[in-house]
Order: C-alpha cells, then structure tokens, then sequence
C-alpha cells in the first residue's frame, strides 16, 4: 500500500484509528476459550465489527509469542484473516525487530515475504543495516521507533549531544537519508504530543504511528493539533481501551461502540476541522 | 544458573565458547530436507557433537521466525532438547526484543516460563520498563545491546552528549542500577575490540557476550586481552563459521573440529595465559 492509498483510505472511513490486537489469553472473554484457536477467534470477531471504522489493524507480537508457536500460528492466521476478506487494511505487525544486516533479512522473510503485513516496527539501536533490509519490498513500510509512549523513554530517547539535539531527532535526521515518506513511518507517542511540533518541523510529510492515546493517557486532540499534515500523517493507535471494552459475548459489539464514540468520531471531527474531509 | 555457576562451567569446559544456531533451512545440508523437523535435526546434531565444546547455544529468533510458526516450534524443540540434555548449557534466547513494560512482561512470559531459556538478548531504546520484566526471574539473565558488531553501530550508538559520553557508555551506566552482574550482561561485538578497554572500565565484572569473532572478523586474541576478568567474563559467540563448516552427512563432525580448533583450543591456551585455569 502507499502513501496516497493510505490518504485516501484515512478520507472514505472519515478516520485515522489503528486497533492493535494485543490479544492476551488471560483477557479474552472466557466463552472463547473452548474455542480451537482462541486468539484467533477474538481477533476475527474483533476486525469483523470494527473494519469499517479503522484504517489499520496492529497485532503485537509478545502476546502472541507469549503461547509460543501455537501463538505464533493465531499471528500468521489473523494477518492472513485480515488481508484475505479486507484487502485495503493496513496490517502493522508490531514486532520491534531489528538485527544485524543478513538477520534483519531473514524477519523480513518472515514478515513481508512469508506474511502479507504492509509495515513492521523496527527498533533503530543497530543503525542502518539493521534497518535497510526492511526497505527493499515495494509497497511495504519499516515504522521506526522513534520517541515511544513509555516512562523509559526518558532514559536514552532523551540523550542530547552538545548542540541539545536530541537522540531521537538524531534518529529522524538520519534515517531520513535511508528512505522517504514512501517507505518510511515513526512512532511517536501520544504521551509526547508537546514534542510534534519539533518532530514536525524534521518529518513534515511523514506518517507518524501514535500509540499511547486511551489507556497511557495521551489526548487524540493535541496529537492532531501538532501533528496533523495534508495527508493526515497519523495513524493513532489504540488497544486495551477497544478490545477489552466487552467482557461477554457481545463484546466485540461493545469494542465497535467505543471505536465509533471515542475514535472515530471525534477522528470525523478533527479532519474536518483541518480541512480533509 | 548463577554467575559463580557459569564460570565453573568456563573452568571445566576450558571454553567460554557460545554456538549461535542461525539454522538457515536455506543453508543446512540438503539431506536433512527430507526430514520431518530440519531445522530441529540440524540442530541436535550440532549440539550432540560440540555441547563439550561450548558453554552456551544461542539461536537466533529470525532464523525461526523466517519459517513461520513453523519455524518457532523447530525454535522451542531445539531449547527443550538442549535444557532436557545437557542442563548445565547455558540457553540464550538471541531475539533483541523490547517493549512498552506490560508487553515485554509478555516476552518474559514466552522465553523465561513457558521456555526454559537462560538468557534473552533485550534492545535498550526503550529503556527501563521495557527491560525491568525480564529481570524478575531467578537465575535469568538480560542480555543488553550495548555497542554491536554491525557497521550501522556507528549510526547511533556513538552518538555522544558534550562531556564525550557516547550513547552506549550511558547505556552501560544507566542500566547497571537496574540490576547486577548476577541478572545482567552485555552485547559487546568483537569488531570494536579496542573500545573494550574502556567498557572494562565501567563494567569490570560483568559478563560480556561477544559475536563478531570469526566470519565478521573479530579477533579471539583481542577480545580476551582487552575484554577478560577474574571470572573471564567473556563469552565469544560464533555461528556461521562453525555451524556451516560442512556440507555433508558428516557436517556436525567438520563443525565440531572446527569448534575445537578454532576456538575451544585457543581458548584453553588464554585461559590458562590470563591464570584462570
């Protein structure tokens, strides 16, 4: 998918919301646990009532691995369920990789070649070559780790050199020369929202993917305030607060209900409100 | 398995060798295709004839991924069969992983419980919380990237602040209160074998582990002179060059002469040069 595909799929659904499937065995409602592939069934339920409300599904790869290779399977099955009936679905996979070289090509294997996911979430500790072997699929995406939603972003993120610049605008700076905004998103998250307008002013065109909106406390409107571009350049992602809205069997029902109130809509709001919509 | 623990396995092996089990299905012997579990079965022979060799296996997750769910049962089969075999191996889970706290507590959960893996490679960006729930776990070990191996090192990890700290030097600062040298060791790559005299500095006990010796070009030699300690504090890490020595039905038997001369061998002579044995 690229860039003006993703625009124009952000202007039908009037939204720039992406439902990470941080699907946890211990949180699922419990009638799905007599089911063969429980993970699976979730996410299914899930990406059926919601599809017409996200742009972008973003399954996390710790919750899936957390049950191993039988995990690993419920992963492959929900990207493949999601690319199969939802064509136009952008499918991250959230996965934090990142190796030397030759290593970096074997995830790419996995994820773009033996997997249908458009992007994968790299971490940039190793430099480019660790980075690199993820920009060689046409109409696929690297989202770099830029400035996370965490406490622990304060440890290194932070890190400034003499002239007070920042390592992660170093790491916009740089990766910048290895790819455009073609190829290339950054995480940036919501509970940073007073840093877009730096990040904006390095990245103008860029999509940034946003997590930390909801249950980590950042606010949907100062994302799009300083971070909004022409083509949106967002793509907020949230988790807990859609997915484990429901507890019973209507649950996916309730997951829709809190997408549509507290995504989508005021999501409607804010791209009219700068003029896309 | 302790500190004091891996050191007598250092003494009593005469090696603080690690074989990394980069199991490419694209690169192992052929017949070995026909096999139910290639990669498993490749691997089990490797270890059957070099586990006196070496003190650690460390596959890498890419390896596995690249082949899919599939791919991380060959991953689990070859940590259980090790653990199940020869306990006093020291198993490290080389994944770099790394995430927001609740997410890497997901990734404890895959490789500290439900695998009876050793160690865990873990990737510093994220800092604190994303490293904190894998440090929970008795006898568990965090390996941190620290300066790695790879030409993209350079990208970020010598970036420095206006004292001259470089990236990688606060790391080694900052993460040392988060846990001791009981819980915590780093990747430090053989192909920076001169910034080792400064790493020592801050970290003199830690246990260090060191890829890049052999196909990447770094120096045995080297790595012991600047890098070990009382308690040797170094295990080299080699993959391709061992575990790809040979072609044939014979291939466990070339790696494991090339384990001992290129490396067990030359080991027990700086072992008994530095007075640990």
């Amino acid at each position: 998918m690229n860039y003006e595909q993703l625009f124009e799929q952000i202007v039908k659904k009037k939204s720039f919301l992406c439902i990470g499937l941080d699907t946890d065995i211990k949180k699922i409602p419990q009638h799905l646990l007599k089911m063969k592939d429980p993970q699976f069934e979730f996410n299914k339920q899930i990406v059926d009532t919601t599809h017409h409300l996200a742009i972008a599904y973003k399954p996390n790869l710790a919750f899936y691995e957390s049950e191993g290779s039988k995990g690993w399977a419920s992963f492959e099955k929900t990207v493949k369920y999601i690319k199969e009936n939802y064509p136009e679905i952008f499918v991250i996979a959230d996965a934090k990789r990142g190796d030397i070289g030759n290593t970096s090509g074997l995830y790419a294997r996995a994820f773009f070649e033996n997997l249908p996911c458009d992007a994968l979430t790299v971490a940039p500790y190793m430099g480019k070559d660790s980075v690199s072997p993820f920009l060689g699929y046409e109409g696929k995406w690297v989202i770099l780790l830029a400035l996370t939603s965490n406490e622990g972003a304060q440890d290194f993120q932070h890190f400034d050199n003499e002239e007070g610049i920042r390592l992660f605008e170093k790491i916009f700076a740089i990766s910048q020369k290895w790819a455009g905004k073609d190829r290339m998103m950054y995480v940036v998250g919501a509970t940073r929202a007073n840093e877009l307008t730096d990040i904006r002013k390095i990245v103008p065109n860029h999509f940034l993917l946003v997590p930390g909106v909801g249950a980590q406390g950042g606010s949907l409107e100062e994302v799009a305030k300083y971070g909004m571009n022409d083509s949106c350049g967002l793509i907020v992602n949230s988790s807990r607060e859609i997915i484990y809205a429901g507890k019973g069997e209507d649950f996916a029902q309730v997951s829709r209900n809190v997408a549509i109130e507290k995504y989508q809509q005021p999501m409607e709001a804010l791209l009219i409100q700068h003029g896309l919509l």
